[in-house]
């Protein structure tokens, strides 16, 4: 057998009396010791943090649990309502709306700001790389990823605190940079205000991080899995899915009961 | 419309500038302030945590976030060979194994706790209590909740350090207390060594705070999530599933190519 | 090794120019040949079905295809909302909630026929065992699964359709006779007309044709897929789901901005 | 309200005494009357098929049904292995992982012929149009979907039969022939066998029947979703899924337990 046909595992293993994740006692050296946000960050870097990157990832997670009634918690209540017995799919459905609507521009944003300074030429500015961001994206005729929001429309208040966070602990740089400069770029060629929002932040601190696409694209998963369980405990006692049904049902029939 | 028929979600709302989360502004009293563990606890518990219950829940979610490679990380592996652009997909392939056999056994522990000091007589003792729910388990030739371990047969270090937690942090009692005695009951009628798992301190933790049965089956989903993106994100650098299917193909369907 | 750890599954094969299910040349045996139903009949039977097992299989799965706008399909639709790039992420959500509460009814049907005909006295008739069923339930307070239909509350037409081909093809036998007698029985304990619906109807059938209590709950599971496919295909040309989100999050969230 | 904000389906309605799928009586018109495939068709094609669209539509979903031990089916076993409870959660996991890899290039090779054709100068001959798709693949490193196949190295005997039904049935066209003639040409620049394979052929005929790209990925899924029941059916009574996971962890964490 070649040595590429072995199968290996880097992140955790077990004896009799001990738990080893990512070199780390789980007993003696985690619980008790780290928080839950720290752990996430062990799983995607699989190193633990450092108080700085502590603050600032947790806050980013901390950031995602809760977004109230949206269609991915819809999907969650909706999913109870038939199998109330089995909380870990009510989950698993609502996590699966998490795909390029809305939680894709975390990473969408991430790698936009990384191609742009990879492919930058020698002493580009961050509003020069933004104009050309902008300039592009409206060419293509595509969505800019991290700026705008259909409520915030003032201002992302989750942007500007990740940010302030972000320059506190010392991960202010040149992608939280150029993300802000694509905000002013879009808002200068049309006029609308489309601020840095929340997936944006979350995708330029990623970047600032070093932490990779991947863990632009989970962080969103596991805040929302938090939030989820949430949602699905309140359906158990307060449900809305049925009575959201019986309406959708009758209105959206209607015309055929008619016809 | 009766009042029953309305929709109604108490759990988060947002407006132009504020987002707010169980009456806590998301930005202004959560982000930077509270660790992705005690967001946790807010989404179940619709309060902040103490710092006590700060401590001991974060580390009951520390507890659970890596198991290694176990059926449910392998689904999720399995998922990523044939949908690497969906992580959330992946993710929710994961967790739809957290069912009755391995998570549920959490909520079980819980459940057979609680129901027990609700229906004991009075004066009874958590010893008396034990003994009853080891032979009512037997008699119905069920297993119980909570206790044993195919590696950590001396004792699951994972509990030990739970309840020592718990001790600290002022949340021993008689839930503890009735979960070790099922342990030293299971002992002493089956002389096999049935330690409490981390699964029955959990169950055990849950009552103590006060947290109820839906949080104890919730509590492995949100930590098992974060976990599964640590998995996937290792699948897509360093795979598995390919050769796995590909072994198990080769020895599974053997005897058919040769009838 | 052992015998009982190596890996052995019969179901399919493949070489160079052949593939082979349940012992079928899947190319010359099956393709062209058989229908859709009748390859679910070998999948779940192992084997083909006679003509009349074709024929009354193929309509159970024919009548569960489709029920319209109910929570597992807008829980498809909420997924396709977020993810319209992965199409078995949005029939994978509705299928989650195929669970207790609408299609574990059939199997439940099913195995409560199985059960009482096992365990029945030597010359009990069907309505002696229906009215102990009956009895039965009332005194635990538990839903009779298989009777009863918010909308066909004068039967339900699908039940009926079903039994006369059962008839029709030699599958009309005690557990139909049980079925309906439970029904009849009902409704002498209770004064209310519970019909036996759809769901009873197939799981009566399953016992008929031999084919296990799995099979009973496998069939809506099928059959289901294949109409949440044309679900989500209808939301991707004609959505519901934003329009729902926005109208479910106004009014439900309401009474918090005013508190 | 706008127009565009009511709620609106066109799929099924019902009342007391009827159900109506499509404007087919459920009852009457379809259940013993279509079979199962043709159900599947009047799902997403919104009319019952003609006698030769049925025979080859049913064709083609008996082609994917079964695949033997794949990712999906194990992952689906895996689930089972935590959830066997829950089948539906099972059957779900294993849809998830249809996805870009394996089920997606049914869908991708639709919408290589069909844009092929739509753009091709006046005149262009499917030769001429599959040298330049083969080229444009070479120049951009891109797989060409829907041709090549690890194990029917000579020909996929499942494209053949299919292309055969689709002659005899009056589906033979120019996406049948262009799929042929990308084959040939991949093969005359690469050197290598490239023959059409099943989901080549099956994206071809979705052309050739005008059933739009979203039933070519949807085809897998129903499919696939009635393959994955009789692999959960096999899995609960000959299981392998905890003996994979035993012989998984013990080989990929070896080299951590002597580090």
């Amino acid at each position: 057998m070649k040595k590429t046909d072995t199968l290996r595992s880097d992140i955790a293993w077990s004896s009799l009396d001990k738990i080893v994740v990512h070199g780390n006692d789980l007993v003696n050296d985690l619980m008790g010791k780290v928080n839950f946000g720290d752990m996430a960050f062990l799983s995607v870097a699989r190193r633990l943090p450092s108080p700085q990157e502590s603050a600032v990832f947790n806050a980013m997670l901390v950031t995602l649990v809760e977004h109230g009634l949206v269609p991915s918690t819809l999907a969650a209540r909706m999913t109870h309502a038939g199998a109330p017995e089995a909380m870990q799919a009510s989950v698993a459905a609502g996590l699966l709306g998490l795909g390029s609507v809305f939680v894709g521009s975390t990473k969408n944003a991430a790698n936009m700001l990384q191609q742009a300074w990879r492919s930058a030429p020698a002493g580009a500015s961050a509003t020069e790389l933004a104009q050309a961001i902008v300039a592009e994206h409206r060419v293509a005729r595509q969505i800019i990823p991290g700026i705008g929001h259909p409520v915030h429309r003032n201002g992302d208040p989750r942007a500007r605190k990740l940010f302030e966070l972000a320059q506190a602990n010392g991960f202010h740089g040149k992608h939280v940079e150029l993300m802000v400069a694509v905000a002013d770029a879009a808002h200068a060629a049309t006029g609308k205000h489309l601020p840095v929002n929340a997936t944006g932040a979350i995708g330029a601190l990623c970047c600032e991080m070093d932490l990779g696409l991947d863990v632009a694209g989970g962080i969103g998963i596991m805040a929302r899995a938090v939030g989820l369980v949430g949602h699905i405990m309140e359906e158990s006692h307060q449900p809305m899915a049925l009575q959201i049904w019986n309406r959708v049902d009758e209105e959206a029939t209607e015309h055929m009961k008619h016809a």
